[in-house]
């Protein structure tokens, strides 16, 4: 997809027995994205509102099934807001979905499984004239990083991480909302199905040819790099993860970085599913991601986000000042305590 | 492909127009894979041998095309030994490959353009009851590493590179036959189509799915590190590569390497294809492979390759004492000069 997407649509936000804290997606579409959001499906709460859940987020009903979706008619999209582990399609939002198609809505889903390849949806779609958007799909005209990143007019600001999930996704899009409310003319790259589905382009950098990895990145950076004064890259994975470095290394040398935020969450000492792998120390992290990336295009790590979700507001003020201590660069959570050391460091 | 093709076969190499010094494939087959070759197609070249061409090959009679081949009944396999820019597939090629088929041989090629999507071929494959062997097709079984490759008996060396083309596969071919002569159960794990198509199995690690980089390496060396004292791992790209970086990274991580051998070309100074960009001095290469490589699973550099096919007996020996000199470690040019001292540097 490209970035002509970002206009503003109304979408119905599919989280069946998920919302809102086991809906990453749905919740970071809702908080993050341009979208008016009409209703949120989730059989298990169908009546409740989502203020009733979360105050962050923007207010909808909660009905049950796209059939109770209040001005349907008035619908852009279907989102499909959760997955299951595995990336499948789970066969209970099939009524959903064929509602929705017959109601003129486009259908977006970060699935493995492509919609698109889905018989009834393939016909479905054809005989409504709507679209079905496979955003995990990668685009088939994508290639090799021809090592030109750095010609954009844009400063190229790249989030890294101690390991996946960290969020490294939502401290970049809090960057991007801060530098915006500081007038600097900012716009995030998404690289997974989450950013993508929430800015409404992108390439899914994790599921390109490896060849292509840091041509993925460098894509979008070319596309949009002009424009902006400032771009903010959603990193993935961790230079040092045992299955995911790939990744992290094609987006460091793709984007070609000017300046790197390292991303941590508090406390956190083992790599996430591969618990027998502990995590090197901050500085060995700033060294390999410096190093790394310095030898396609200069960098450094300029600041640190963390994430203190599972602290005390006071533990977690602690835990940040001894996070920019050990980094020696500035530092905040920016969802608890807001973004404004870290742009600081990016000046 | 699964380590069990390894047997061999008698094969037609097709190398029109480029046999030898244009068709490494061809090259890289006939002098390191186990196959009998019977003939080799190159119609600018029909009528004379292959020892007319080259000293360190086997011999074979080099014909116009598959119709010219002696004994064509006896034939196991025709091998694409070449690939036009793109990996398509050249359509004058069609007669020998359907010549081929008909003669109820299998198709072994490594193009971007598949052989079992083409319909004459798939139809003509089902027909006569053969094989078409599309080597570059990644395994859809493949998934994300699990981070255990450090858990086979094997010893596992991995062949790292200051560029693309500087002799990593061809390094480490002659690594394992010297081991082998040396007494040490070795074998060759490949990750790129050439070395596939002369070992006859292997991932193709640079088109499997970003995610799965790692696990297609890890993938192969669980399947068969357990069944050898030392493994060589065919490397790909280089570490500060702007476009494939990524690779590098998910082998070397995938692979677990105890050991590493740095590859280089003497006298290369820029990436190819990417001359803006100098290589760093091979201590920095060191120091990277050795940190990115540690934080997953220790490991040092242990040995150099310099590829001085450029260079007279006399230059390359010097050169080779001054890559040894700088690396501090033990160098050889394998091709040139035998692999002992590299040996050396794996005890």
């Amino acid at each position: 997809m490209t970035a002509a997407g970002t206009e503003s649509r109304r979408i119905v936000v599919l989280a069946h027995e998920k919302f809102p804290d086991r809906a990453k997606t749905a919740t970071g579409v809702m908080r993050y994205g341009n979208d008016d959001i009409v209703a949120v499906l989730d059989r298990d709460r169908a009546g409740t509102r989502v203020r009733d859940h979360r105050a962050d987020l923007p207010d909808a009903p909660i009905v049950a099934s796209f059939e109770d979706v209040p001005d349907a008619e008035s619908v852009d999209a279907l989102l499909v807001g959760i997955a299951p582990i595995g990336g499948g399609f789970d066969e209970t939002w099939r009524p959903d979905v064929r509602t929705a198609i017959e109601a003129g809505c486009d259908v977006i889903a970060g699935l493995h499984y492509f919609l698109e390849d889905d018989e009834e949806f393939s016909e479905l779609a054809a005989d409504h004239g709507v679209d079905l958007v496979d955003v995990r799909k990668p685009d088939p005209t994508l290639g090799v990083a021809k090592g030109v990143a750095d010609e954009v007019s844009a400063e190229v600001v790249l989030t890294v991480g101690t390991d996946c999930s960290v969020g490294k996704m939502t401290a970049t899009l809090e960057l991007v909302e801060a530098a915006t409310e500081a007038g600097i003319d900012a716009a995030f790259v998404p690289t997974g199905q989450t950013g993508i589905m929430i800015s409404g382009w992108g390439n899914p950098v994790d599921r390109v040819v490896s060849d292509f990895t840091a041509g993925a990145v460098e894509e979008m950076i070319l596309e949009i790099g002009d424009d902006y004064e400032m771009l903010f890259v959603e990193g993935q994975g961790s230079i040092v993860h045992p299955a995911y470095s790939a990744v992290t290394c094609g987006i460091l040398h793709g984007s070609m970085a000017d300046k790197l935020v390292l991303c941590h969450e508090a406390g956190k000492e083992v790599i996430h599913g591969y618990e027998s792998f502990s995590l090197p120390s901050l500085s060995e992290y700033i060294d390999l991601y410096e190093s790394l990336g310095s030898a396609v295009n200069e960098t450094e790590v300029v600041a640190g986000a963390l994430n203190t979700s599972s602290l005390s507001d006071d533990e977690a003020e602690k835990a940040v000042e001894a996070y920019a201590d050990e980094l020696g660069v500035p530092a905040s959570d920016p969802v608890r305590f807001g973004s404004a050391e870290i742009l600081e460091g990016l000046r």
